[in-house]
């Protein structure tokens, strides 16, 4: 399972003016605190109004870099964004671009960059007709997208199926809708990854926070294997080690026993 | 969803204690406390070292009966037990007799009863071979009992399967195997019922309740709808409501914002 950090996103209030003010020691404190809370990559966005994307998104990239040495997922829906942003990147891993879809002008014009790179891809599950009521049309547009990615020499397990879950208080069959979703694509794509943004499932909810950990301990069960999330909550991660535990994910539950002796686990 | 409190079991040391004295005034307020966190049913159990079961189960049933207007889980292995409470049980909905299993001497103990009183049952899945290791097996117990008890006049939605699971501490792939065993039965048998003593799951493990709940919002996804619980723990029934509202239990979430507003939400 692969756990990533959401929190450097230039569109949460604090972190977008600590972007545009250069406030290093701000981010590289969040870089940190996340790389210790056990995120096995970064998620980096720089889209902040008033910013300058290319720009702001390399300074990111190459600060963050300097802080952690865990790999980076480069979130951007700007080519040229990316293009720089890979020029900078430096670990040994590959980075995972966040994010590609089905809608034909965002393809066009990111697909260059992710066929020229080789990266890992984060492969939205929608079109130019928006995300599909049906797991059956959802399916259609994963087996499209692999094809043309595969064609392009992408391996299969460098792409991860975001199922894009919507809320339960608009749509009451939402989670069990990306629940069939993930299962479906899980068989679909066994050497691909899934991964979803749990926290659309409780939109307009109180109590969010309880609704997207319940949600993540389902959606791991049926098959989601690439977490974005808030490493820094601890009642979500404890929920997360919980989950491998019970999926044989963690077998004679090492890691979580590990977390407990460490003080990690919220009973 | 059917909840059923868990808490009047006599093999609990201070409510063994409480029936052994007597102390009505503390075993009232056990069924009060319970029905008001939302209980539907009550399990009684008097199995206490010392005392007089079949006595002790008539005298537990009438005294629960003056306190709360819900329906009450019978649970004994004892057939003179069993047919005594039945004979005080007054309430319009029938009770759940739990439990019966494919063990013979238990069967042959225990059928006589339930096909004359046309009770709801509890079935473990298991036989004089022990609890089997594999679904096919499990479902082959639940074949046979099903039959006999469908052919004794039980109607298919008495039935309450019960699958059994094992501590992942133990067996890791324990609790994978009782998600797919709830799929089967849920699959093979679509009028009758699925339960499980959920706590077996985190035997041996630290802050067992943060696994409990995490395995039970995963068995109702998977199709469990008759959880034998705490419901005094809020924790737990805060995952339930979430877990409701997830699997399309609870359309437009609207008992969850009831249950938020009457804070018996734990975020």
């Amino acid at each position: 399972m692969l756990i990533i950090g959401e929190s450097i996103n230039g569109t949460i209030q604090k972190v977008g003016q600590a972007i545009l003010d250069r406030n290093e020691p701000f981010l590289r404190e969040l870089a940190k605190v996340q790389y210790e809370c056990g995120a096995h990559f970064l998620d980096i966005n720089a889209g902040v109004a008033g910013g300058n994307e290319v720009e702001d998104l390399c300074w990111l990239v190459k600060i963050v870099q300097k802080e952690v040495p865990i790999p980076l997922m480069i979130d951007s829906a700007n080519p040229e964004a990316l293009k720089a942003a890979l020029s900078v990147y430096c670990h040994s891993e590959p980075p995972i671009l966040n994010s590609i879809s089905g809608e034909e002008e965002k393809w066009n014009k990111l697909f260059p960059v992710i066929s020229e790179t080789k990266c890992k891809i984060v492969v939205l599950l929608m079109d130019d007709h928006g995300i599909p009521k049906t797991i059956e049309e959802r399916l259609g547009i994963a087996k499209k997208l692999y094809q043309n990615l595969v064609q392009a020499d992408i391996p299969p397990d460098h792409i991860f199926f975001d199922i894009l879950v919507l809320s339960v208080a608009v749509e009451p069959d939402a989670a069990l809708v990306a629940l069939e979703t993930i299962k479906t694509i899980r068989l679909n794509f066994p050497q691909s990854h899934i991964t979803c943004g749990v926290s659309n499932v409780s939109m307009g909810l109180p109590a969010r926070k309880l609704i997207n950990r319940t949600f993540l301990t389902m959606a791991i069960a049926a098959g989601l294997d690439t977490l974005l999330i808030d490493v820094r909550d601890q009642a979500l991660m404890s929920s997360i080690y919980a989950g491998k535990a019970l999926t044989n994910q963690d077998p004679y539950c090492l890691e979580y026993l590990k977390a407990y002796r460490e003080k990690k686990i919220l009973i």
